[in-house]
């Protein structure tokens, strides 16, 4: 209560105030607002505007037009399956968030408003939120990475009862282009994922590791320094032995294949398809997850050629499939653009008989796929 | 350069594909754009917009107008001396940020787009700017609050070398109303301006507890669970001695009030003017940074007619100065509407002869004042 009454008194002192202390702004656009038929509301107060468009996962087809009501535009969804929706206006073709929604992510380079639909305990949506459940943490540390000649951000997860001295499993899970050691984190949703699936029952507590994978970077957007000049003296998928370093010489972790897992996405597959081959018996357990599978990225060739010119990336398959990986799991969605690259990998996959597993979801190139996965491929860990 | 291979190819495949799979976007309007000069040029794209404005503390006077060069709006700073700017644009009323920029940080509700101006070393925007130094690591935990009846998160840092096993002393540092366990990361780039004191060698090295002070809120937006629908049991001063057991518990810390600090901003100003009350003898250090000093909200009397008509807290505030601690700093800007509130203060500080310090800054009730603050209040620390 005393709260409530600094804060309103705080409102009331500063609307009258000028922008030097104007920290406190009240939005009277109600956004997004949840009706009780299931759809959802979206508005922006523009009374200047000729045309409010929106795009979003949470409109048909990607997009749509908003209505103007007395200078409120308003777009209202269909009724929403549970789901993380993301979402962004266009007010006369400048794009702009919703102002009356505090919830926001990053992907890459561009900020979307966001909304979480859970309908019930355990459902996707579900999944997302924070609930009354044992929590992990999340700590964002600095590593040193001889090979690329730098100190490097990353996040790790470390699940409930981590504290009480036990040592546990390793998931490493791998950003995509652009992206950064926070994107599993806030469009990922991984904190509230590992918590949930722990809490019921569906995947074993394990240290999530989700480092920074742009060998040219040292950590992601306002916590990066100073632009380096020269070029990375290693790729990062020959770097990744650093972060594995750190993570043994500071966490209490269970060692070897059986407890050793790595996926990621887009980039990331594409990381976690090379590390593991440079790394074979190291990884039990590895997830593509629309993953950019290449050898060669200029080349006309099919990944099956790739590997019959490049006979030292064959050998290293072969290594990789000889450890006897407990799961090699490929997940890709039907309109993904990389889904040429998976079916190509499965053919050479089918054809050197190396036992693998495939998920072929809806949809393209998406984070709403790259959740699920990720809630897919953890209950099958360890 | 794989990576930007990588990225090229799937910005010209993403190009042609629809929202689906647009994670991928480019903005060709270069902003913030840093000239020789020293000034700053901000723009952004609306070519049906009629007016386009900007606010912000790199604005002279906080407000003005972009002009229009074919579609794009422009402004053009004064020289900036070293500082974090904050800026958000209205294109024809509707609030934005500069789709350019990256770097964004929230404040209370409100987004703002943001640069930092360093000029040389040690000035305060070179402390808030990741270097080439040793950081310290940045840990989100969940604490029990059995005073509160509820978990909750807190932010803490903890300084280059910690891991080596040394145990250290802490500041434990509260966030203003409506602000939350991220505030004083993020626009208070905390952890930047600690790494870059103790690297000077100007703050000694300290564990950093930044915790959620709303006793109603378990976490900040986006980490926060369902909405409590019960009052807190108890106020969040009374709870804070849960935070302390928990870094007792978990971190390696010396102990005692040469070792113990708090400070805090607004709303954690008075945190820390009542939890420094209510536990006198605990802390070596307290920082009052534009704080809300009140013992009653609704009262028309000053703050010294409070403390006589409240014996109670009296006699807690002459225990604390009992205690003899070595700083009680109070800090605020010429033009804080909390001015009279902390001139009250220090009348009362002033006819009980306890023992204070006092700052006066430039300026009003802005993030700007409370980073240099802390910039002045950590290195007279332990």
């Amino acid at each position: 209560m005393k709260r409530l009454y600094i804060l309103a008194a705080l409102l009331l002192m500063v609307s009258t105030i000028q922008a030097q202390q104007a920290i406190f702004e009240r939005h009277d656009t109600r956004s997004p607002e949840f009706n009780s038929d299931g759809t959802v509301t979206l508005r922006i107060k523009a009374p200047e505007a000729k045309k409010v468009g929106i795009i979003g996962d949470c409109v048909e087809n990607g997009r749509g037009e908003m209505t103007n009501q007395d200078g409120v535009w308003t777009y209202t969804t269909k009724v929403l399956p549970p789901e993380l929706y993301s979402y962004r206006f266009y007010v006369d073709g400048v794009e702009t968030q919703d102002a009356g929604n505090i919830e926001r992510s990053r992907d890459v380079r561009s900020f979307m408003s966001t909304f979480i639909i859970s309908r019930e305990e355990g459902d996707c949506g579900y999944l997302y939120q924070n609930h009354n459940v044992e929590h992990g943490d999340v700590a964002h540390v600095w590593y040193d990475s001889p090979t690329l000649g730098m100190k490097r951000r990353m996040s790790i997860y470390t699940p409930p009862g981590y504290d009480k001295g036990k040592a546990y499993p390793v998931l490493y899970l791998l950003h995509g282009a652009g992206g950064d050691e926070e994107a599993w984190l806030t469009l990922g949703r991984t904190a509230q994922i590992m918590d949930n699936l722990i809490a019921l029952g569906k995947a074993k507590p394990m240290i999530v590791v989700t480092p920074n994978g742009n060998a040219s970077d040292d950590a992601g957007p306002l916590e990066t320094g100073l632009a380096r000049k020269d070029r990375p003296k290693a790729s990062y998928e020959e770097s990744f032995q650093d972060i594995m370093n750190y993570v043994k010489d500071h966490y209490k972790i269970k060692k070897g294949p059986d407890n050793t897992a790595v996926c990621g996405l887009s980039m990331g597959g594409g990381h976690t398809f090379r590390i593991s081959m440079l790394n074979p018996g190291t990884f039990g357990y590895m997830g593509l997850f629309s993953a950019a599978v290449r050898l060669e990225w200029n080349s006309q060739k099919n990944l099956e050629q790739q590997f019959e010119s490049n006979q030292k990336a064959a050998e290293q398959m072969k290594a990789l499939f000889a450890a006897k990986p407990h799961l090699y799991w490929i997940a890709i969605g039907k309109d993904d653009f990389l889904f040429q690259q998976n079916a190509e990998l499965r053919q050479y996959l089918d054809k050197m008989q190396y036992p693998y597993e495939y998920y072929e979801s809806e949809g393209g190139h998406i984070w709403r796929n790259w959740r699920i996965y990720l809630s897919m491929f953890a209950p099958r860990l360890f």
